[in-house]
């Protein structure tokens, strides 16, 4: 329906355009050319491969055959490429001219061209022959008995270097498997930098052989060995991926100072540290005037620097309230000596003494924007963060640091912990059109990164905080800045989404297994259609002030079987525009149709509700929407006013905060049909 | 419906036996004294460990404090439980009266009393608690707002010391985490016994440091580190399991042989031996003639066995042909200048030469069925697997064990790759009620093991082979003989089925992500339905031959979403029943309402396969049951007998050999509507 409203509206297309609306790619490429004609897929498909890659490609090339006999069904007959040029007459040819290096400021570029009987991938490097070989599943299409490839000339390379994914393996740990699955699914939408989160208040996540206290006291058993951090390590190098280690200092240093307190800023006569098992900002801090704090720290790197071939170390920095440091008269004497006038100066000391520990294993260090003081060396990157939620202009540091001369990656605009709506951060552009930046400045600023923050994730559901949002956040940074059509992106995502299941993404299955859980084994059908319209409360309004769960607590209730961008919310806001524009009865009866829908809902829900405790909480919101349906229904069928008293009494208690932690997403759209 | 049924023909049930029949206890209890009153469960509830027990119940216990908490959502304060006697006043007390060790013939009994206010579990050792600590899950009810345990004794032990599964990892590699996830399921389940499949001709998957080649070239990348191994054995050993590895000589070893040609038994101016790519037996074996052959499996074994910590190393020995020994002239001479009379008994030389290599590491060898030669060590474990495919009789070698003096363990009945009912494994008894055997010689029969055999089966889909069919064997293993009753089995599965779900079981989601493959991203409903009453051909009749399916095809066909026991079949059955009993109105809707329902299906597929090429094979299979349907329709709603020609037509064609490898499992209810 939406696909011929979209033709209605746009009568300029050609025909080649509008085939190209078809294709479901992201990030979109920077060219492509569509041709009539196509390639067909047998299971004779082969691969070749020539020049001179790094076997990684192999690997990538194997699992694209995978990929594409599970969609297809074929049995394609090639099993594991090994070597190069080992069917020279293969359909698919990929030719990559040397050995790609999984470091920033590599070539990822390629070419791709299908045509009738051949399809050739061309790079200069096996990383961007990866990148190929992801655009080219993409393209596949169907008949309604075989599959085929469009004939299609694509070139292709990303606008920024740096497209990251950051997570949070401290506050809630995600074993091996759920970190490699992500990492494919990174892959897929072409991004290249993980940075792993691995130390916080509430869990020290990587094992030091010198230290195993460390895991023993502070990680509840939840860790990464150096053995399980080496296999990450090599599974993201052969997706092309970069990993950058996290171990956040001075603050957020409640675990590891629950192992050695005596390197803590607290007095010493007070000194005990616990790990989290909440949310929040914790004080504990390293002492920056204590000799063992630096020896500590740099035994630590000694052991988890090697473990990570790349070039970047990032070691924090953010959210230090120099709480302890106020309140401990030997640090302010400290302070004092050495005539720094804030604690920022004290933490910039304490910053640039790690900086040698880091050279020494040919490491730069990153940090977030706090670390930016006018001593920080220029070598460091800065990471920007901050926003609107901490009264600051919006990654306002990334500007300042290129200014000032750092390179710097932006996260502000990239949180998707808060929940907010996939379009402000498809939106939220690093280099914005009106940026008043010379190319000198401009060409500081690497990138961004999508920052999975995990006070409220566990591996039952962190895919679907991360996925599919995160691939519209891979294409602002891969793809052209005038990319930003809402409703391709929208009409585009369906489909990766559903694909990225292949790559053991979790995000559509495991919102089943919380609803079947909340039903207690009852149809979930209700709840489906509810957690369809539902959102988890935004900007860390859920779990308000980390009073409620511990981070040792299951995430399993409703507000974590839904998701920010409820599935139904967007088209039936679609609905009712289409309806407002034009009332025929087609219009009227897709809008009464969710009306309809969400009435019969409710009934089912207190029907459930009977055999399971943990949908009480939701009834009330669900008779909220229960009754306003009705009333909007009998208002739009009977064409007629309906007693606007009633109808703002029902609007007003419709998004009073709920226990439920959710609220519904299509008020502003039940709004519009009200206020017409 | 089914349930008031139940109550209606059994009158004289007394109030609690009408209350047990609500429990959903699997493996059912030894002893069960259900009680008036119940235990209500808040966020304060608290756990208490007493005794001397392992630390592995410290770890159980915090397992349950998180599963509980998942499935209520009351945010439990408890965190994790570290040591004994932490809350003296818990609601729970756990006492243990000394460590277990995870090894056959440990104590496992445990008496479980829930009081109104109280809750104990009393065990010899903490393995039994563990038990009772799942006996104790399995017991949670709900009201509509709150959740409680029902007071009760229970009194438990299981009645065989052998409750295993196995993985064949070699034919399809299971990843760790796929292994973990099931040794959870294990673990609820009761059962002790986790027997890995680690070699055959498709794949070499254990790493050995001295012959880094054997993974290198035999396992495609597929392969546990032996890291991986202990962290899997730890696993184990915190549930109470037991791992047996296998490495199965001397037939099944192709991929072994591709690495190690020289001590294979083909003549040597022929020797290409490659890793298996199909299913089947292969033919390549060791040369039971070359001291080589010794040489290197005692260094195999001097690297495997110490990553054991059991007892027990099973060396496979099964379905060796010697069709290579037949051919080579120097065995032959071997053969005869040993005065062997048959390659059983070169056999036997060679398995006996592999009993010193294992009890240097203080291991007994165990083997398949057909290490049992009258010269084999009685301290060897006969594994029983032969029955009716095989042309013997079912579990034959297991009496015939039991009476020659070895320790045996049945597996034949337990095959559940066969894709059988459940309740031909379910009434399965290892020592049925008609044997003749002495009290001594049952004691031999340590108990049975279901085998996972991995020709058809991926990290995708194993789960859904598996589960929660095993559980019926659980019982089997461990309750009492006398506990057979099949629609009490039926109903308490569906419980069990769903709660597996919580440990990470993936038998219901990864069914959904199939048909959403197949669908190509449309509403799977009707694809749902259809699964609901379709069965993946039984006996290995799929892929017949092992032409059609590479070991490294992916498995994401309807097949794969389908499952032995279709989850309609058993219910349609029972509403045949009901109607064919009393033709009343409700009777006659519960069927039509079905048949009704197969008629849109047939519709909605018809029309999802014009963008989806893989629903195309189904169709045929979908029209036969429409038309069957129809058919049956018009008969029972107009009373009258429709054209048997026209009926048996169409039964004819419904079971016909469908390229979708499935058949319909409605047939014989079908088949009984039409001949009434």
């Amino acid at each position: 329906m939406k696909y011929i409203l979209i033709l209605l509206f746009i009568p300029f297309l050609s025909n080649a355009q509008i085939k190209m609306e078809k294709l479901d790619l992201m990030p979109w490429p920077q060219n492509i050319n569509l041709k009539d004609g196509t390639f067909t897929i047998t299971k004779n498909f082969k691969v070749n491969i020539t020049g001179n890659p790094n076997p990684r490609i192999f690997i990538g090339a194997t699992n694209f055959l995978r990929r594409l006999d599970g969609r297809t069904g074929l049995f394609l007959e090639q099993a594991f490429i090994t070597k190069n040029n080992e069917f020279p007459e293969a359909e698919l040819q990929i030719n990559c001219v040397r050995n790609g290096k999984v470091e920033l400021n590599e070539d990822e570029n390629y070419t791709l061209t299908v045509s009738a009987n051949k399809i050739v991938v061309n790079a200069t490097t096996d990383l961007g022959a990866l990148h190929g070989l992801e655009t080219l599943l993409q393209l596949l299409q169907n008949t309604s008995t075989s599959y085929y490839f469009p004939m299609v000339e694509i070139s292709d390379s990303p606008r920024f270097i740096w497209r990251g994914l950051m997570i949070d393996a401290a506050r809630h740990f995600q074993p091996v498997d759920v970190i490699k699955r992500n990492l494919d699914a990174m892959a897929a939408m072409k991004m290249n930098v993980f940075h792993w989160h691995l130390a916080d208040d509430q869990g020290w996540r990587v094992e030091i052989k010198k230290y195993p206290k460390l895991t023993e006291l502070a990680s509840d058993g939840y860790y990464y060995t150096q053995e399980e951090i080496k296999s990450v390590v090599k599974y993201a190098d052969q997706r092309g991926i970069l990993v950058i280690p996290e171990i956040d200092v001075p603050g957020h240093a409640s675990a590891l100072l629950s192992v050695f307190p005596e390197i803590g800023s607290k007095v010493s006569n007070e000194v005990t540290y616990t790990v989290g098992r909440r949310s929040g900002i914790y004080t504990p801090t390293l002492d920056p005037t204590n000799p063992k704090t630096y020896l500590l720290l740099s035994e630590f790197f000694d052991e988890v620097c090697p473990l990570f071939p790349g070039k970047y170390f990032h070691i924090g920095g953010d959210e230090n309230q120099g709480k302890e440091w106020d309140a401990n008269p030997k640090i302010q004497e400290f302070k004092k000596k050495n005539g720094f006038a804030s604690n920022h100066e004290l933490q910039t000391y304490f910053t640039m003494k790690l900086i040698p520990m880091l050279k020494k294993h040919n490491k730069e260090l990153m940090g977030w924007e706090e670390i930016m003081t006018k001593d920080m060396s220029k070598d460091a990157i800065i990471h920007s963060w901050k926003g609107v939620n901490e009264s600051v202009s919006p990654g306002g540091s990334l500007v300042a640091a290129a200014k000032n001369g750092y390179k710097t990656v932006l996260s502000n605009g990239y949180y998707i912990d808060l929940m907010l709506s996939i379009q402000s951060h498809y939106l939220n552009d690093p280099i914005p059109k009106n940026t008043v930046l010379t190319a000198e400045e401009k060409a500081r600023i690497l990138g961004g990164e999508a920052t999975m923050w995990s006070e409220l994730v566990t591996p039952l559901n962190i895919d679907s905080r991360i996925w599919p949002r995160t691939a519209a956040i891979a294409e602002r940074l891969w793809s052209n800045e005038n990319i930003t059509d809402l409703n391709s992106l929208h009409k585009r995502l369906k489909t990766i989404s559903f694909r990225l299941e292949e790559l053991g993404i979790m995000h559509l299955r495991n919102k089943e297994v919380i609803l079947r859980n909340i039903s207690n084994n009852q149809d979930i059908e209700a709840l489906r259609d509810f957690s369809n319209v539902c959102e988890p409360l935004k900007n860390y309004k859920r779990n308000g002030g980390g009073k409620k769960y511990f981070m040792f607590s299951p995430l399993t209730l409703f507000a974590d079987a839904c998701t920010a961008d409820a599935f139904d919310a967007y088209d039936f806001d679609i609905a009712v525009n289409n309806y407002l524009g034009n009332k025929n009865i087609e219009n009227q009866t897709l809008v009464t149709n969710y009306l309809r829908k969400w009435i019969l809902m409710d009934a089912d829900l207190i029907k459930l509700s009977v055999n399971a405790p943990l949908i009480q909480p939701l009834l009330p919101l669900s008779k909220n929407l229960k009754d306003l349906s009705e009333q909007l229904l009998i208002g739009i069928e009977n064409k007629k006013k309906v007693n606007p008293d009633v109808l703002n009494g029902l609007l007003e208690k419709f998004n009073l905060r709920s226990p439920a932690d959710v609220e519904v997403a299509v008020y502003a759209s039940l709004k519009k049909l009200f206020q017409e």
